[in-house]
């Protein structure tokens, strides 16, 4: 292997393990890769519904083993590393000391789930965020508009609402609350630093600080006002960093970015009309435009803090492989299972085998999606999943094929969605488990979006997007845009739609759109 | 045993096989039974979408069967039956020629499937009804109304239209379209007879004929216009009715009965208020009035076609056992099953100990049962099942619950059809399949209706009813009223509505007419 003397490194902190690669600087080739599986994973046993905890303790221990084991597994040493990166999930938060100590590592708050680390599914916040979209509402308050009219409860501020009603003694004791991804900055750096990227996705925030008035005091006055964008670096790796990790005092360390936002440089997605789909258990659907505007029921949107000089857009599906995992576990018959093992075939790519002989619409089955309700384009959790065409003679993988219709058709309202509001797509590209496991998705994808679509032939798209943003926060490159050009993923499987399937999709996505209609509205309950 | 000396018969002819009964007058007590499997069963090999034929070799071999085999279990000789009487499925013809010889028998017509049986489930004649549906709309044809408003594909007239359109020749060559339940009646007295049952129910005819017409003269001009009233009986046993069956020539035989109509006696429905349920693979829903009147949605009436002086309404569901059936076949899950047979039970009885815990609306889930279509209120094949509400935490014992909810939901719109249209309900049995093996369905049922329900503890209600008309051809009775009073079934079990599952559902079957509403409206699709 003739490897280049530049390295960086990235961490894809995800929701149970952290994941590093080494990359070469020059064409972003990944020379070593590490995995770390959470100790204590995610945290919901003996609590309330709706909540999802971790250990800060995991994070600390995966910046011990991720990088060493990725340098070891290049053949390169510590210091061969120019520039780190880190990918966060996110809302991910907890409360921190002064001296930026999480609170639950402290005896008196060590049994309080309300100290440990709520991480970005917990969502027992639902009245918190009620609350707050009340209040923002009857204010006319402006930061509404960039979040589609509502912040859902998995957001900032409602957790941290959610601490302060619940847990005042450790609201009292928080000096801080602090982003999972702003906290491994601070371990690596030795300094407290804070991403946009978090913060105006997740907190209301932007240029203007963080929302004012009497009513937020109680809510942002533990957080930090002092906020850091796309193009600044977060600092150099400290001494304290130093001995953590095994980097070298001094090298270079990128502002934390939301894990799916990272994905963004790693597949050139960095153009006014470009298009990002993160497919995995959920689904993540990022666009860019110049210029930041409202746009109804998406998750939120910044400018500046994902790609220098570019306004980033973000909606979201709650369940994508989760609704195919919902349904192969819990609908699929046993003979269905039979005859897939004596074909050699995981039940996935049976049920896909028999679903993809069938022709659009042949069923009459039309699904929606909704099993962890809708985020976008209505923001409403409480929303549930529909399957509508069933016969007697309906087969497993014609519904199989339904639900994988219905996750496109849903696809399809988001897209629709962003080019109603003036956010056009020109070029689509996808990643993550789903766009590499399941083709018969992605083909029917392609034919419902009416638009080719291009899937990253690269397992580790948020860790190389934060080792592009490393090499820009290094300087090898001028910027993160010239980082993405020559370190972005090369190589991609393309879905081209087929023009009848077009056609036929193009009339079952208006029976969808009614269904949807009728489904997302409140009153027919 | 005890036996009396007074015997009646009833065979039921059923979908797929023939059972006798032999029951003691004096009570009804069964002491004898025979079943045949029909060795040709349905035939659907080769055939058209929507084909579903009979021979009629199998009625004749279940003649020669079933009767001498119930007498032979009952330890009576064949001379102590005084009476038989039959019930058959229906709409259920064929053609015959002169001397009632199936056209089928000859050696011309071998071969060719229209001049088979049409069995009652055949419906590949659904343009043929929509003819005769439009010509009866734009003419306000008076039939058209008891029929509510639709005929559908499975009855006489349009099978007869499909023979003439699709098999001239077979059309040409017969003499009669004759009723298997008729051609029974033939086989037994040796005479050509036809039950009221039959043709006011299934062919639109009425105390003024069969409609009339030049339109209709072609479909109708093989039918007989001598059709007799429940009172008269259909005549006596003739020597080779006799030589078939092994009865005394002589014995008293009634007027064939449609199936699910000969139950009514059997359970003692037998007044206006009264209301049966047959469930089983679908279900049938009859009630009777002292008048005839128009009612919209149902399948049809009839008056003193079934009892003497009362009018007797039907209505259905297209699928009810079908619809778990399905559910079992197509959507539970391996592991589900493993679970059930470690605790040695079948699936429905796994499935329903874990349903039976949950309250309704627990799941959130409501369903739509109209796997094959919905027969009433809206008369429409074209529709399908529905289920919404679903979650990622779904379960597959809530989507049981929930289609048992769904086909109960159905049931109700029925039942408040009629009430609607001014037959009050006063009292419900039900028997059939389904009412004996799923009892969280008839639990479910009664909680929905609001109604106690109570199941007939006798598996052959359809036969022990033929044997009561019977009894009352044979004279042992002065009517089917005082031979239904003392031979009907005396043991039920009662489902009675528990109070707070009937408030919590009148709740969900509003949002289920939500539904039926939606998913009725073709606009819709």
């Amino acid at each position: 292997m003739n490897k280049r003397e530049k390295y960086t490194a990235g961490i894809d902190f995800g929701t149970l393990s952290a994941r590093a690669v080494v990359a070469d600087t020059a064409d972003g080739t990944i020379y070593g890769e590490a995995v770390l599986e959470y100790p204590h994973a995610v945290i919901t046993d003996n609590l309330p519904e709706g909540f999802a905890l971790q250990d800060p303790n995991d994070y600390i221990e995966a910046l011990k083993v991720v990088l060493r084991q990725a340098a070891e597994d290049a053949g390169i040493s510590m210091s061969d590393i120019k520039g780190v990166g880190v990918d966060f999930t996110s809302c991910t938060l907890f409360p921190v000391d002064e001296d930026m100590t999480p609170l639950c590592f402290k005896e008196e708050f060590k049994d309080e789930p309300h100290a440990m680390v709520k991480l970005w599914k917990h969502n027992s916040t639902v009245s918190e965020a009620e609350e707050i979209n009340a209040y923002a509402k009857s204010s006319g308050d402006e930061w509404l508009k960039y979040y589609g009219g509502k912040m859902t409860a998995e957001m900032g501020l409602p957790k941290i609402l959610e601490v302060r009603n619940r847990a005042p003694r450790v609201y009292e004791a928080a000096f801080r609350f602090i982003e999972a991804g702003d906290y491994v900055s601070y371990l690596l750096t030795g300094s407290e630093v804070h991403s946009a990227c978090f913060s105006d996705f997740k907190y209301a925030h932007s240029r203007n600080g963080f929302p004012k008035g009497e009513f937020y005091r109680p809510i942002c006055e533990k957080l930090s006002d002092d906020i850091k964008y796309v193009s600044e670096p977060a600092g150099t790796v400290g001494s304290s960093g130093a001995e953590l990790t095994g980097l070298s005092e001094g090298t270079a360390v990128s502002l934390s970015m939301i894990d799916c936002h990272a994905s963004l440089p790693a597949l050139n997605v960095t153009h006014a009309g470009d298009f990002l789909m993160v497919l995995g258990t959920s689904g993540c659907h990022m666009a860019h435009m110049e210029k930041l505007v409202p746009v109804k029921g998406i998750c939120g949107c910044t400018y500046d803090a994902v790609m220098p000089r570019l306004a980033t857009y973000e909606a979201g599906q709650s369940a994508v492989g989760d609704v195919f995992d919902w349904f192969v576990k819990n609908d699929v018959p046993g003979w269905c299972y039979d005859e897939a093992g004596k074909e050699g075939k995981n039940i996935h790519e049976w049920l896909s085998e028999k679903a993809s002989v069938l022709t659009p619409g042949e069923t009459g089955l039309v699904g929606v999606e909704w099993l962890l309700g809708n985020r976008s384009i209505l923001s409403d959790s409480s929303r549930r999943g529909v399957m509508t065409g069933i016969s007697i003679r309906t087969r497993p993988w014609e519904v199989y094929r339904a639900w994988l219709e219905a996750v496109a058709f849903g696809t399809k309202v988001i897209v629709d969605n962003y080019e109603e509001n003036g956010i056009m797509i020109r070029q689509l590209k996808a990643t993550g488990g789903i766009s590499v496991k399941n083709p018969l998705f992605m083909q029917i994808l392609a034919d419902v979006l009416g638009k080719e679509i291009k899937v990253a032939d690269v397992a580790q798209s948020a860790a190389l997007g934060s080792a592009i943003y490393a090499a820009s926060a290094a300087g090898v490159y001028e910027d993160v845009y010239k980082a993405s050009d020559r370190m972005s993923c090369k190589e991609y499987i393309t879905y081209t739609p087929v023009e009848e399937s077009v056609r036929a999709y193009a009339k079952i996505y208006q029976r969808y759109r009614k269904l949807y209609g009728f489904f997302g509205n409140r009153d027919n309950d």
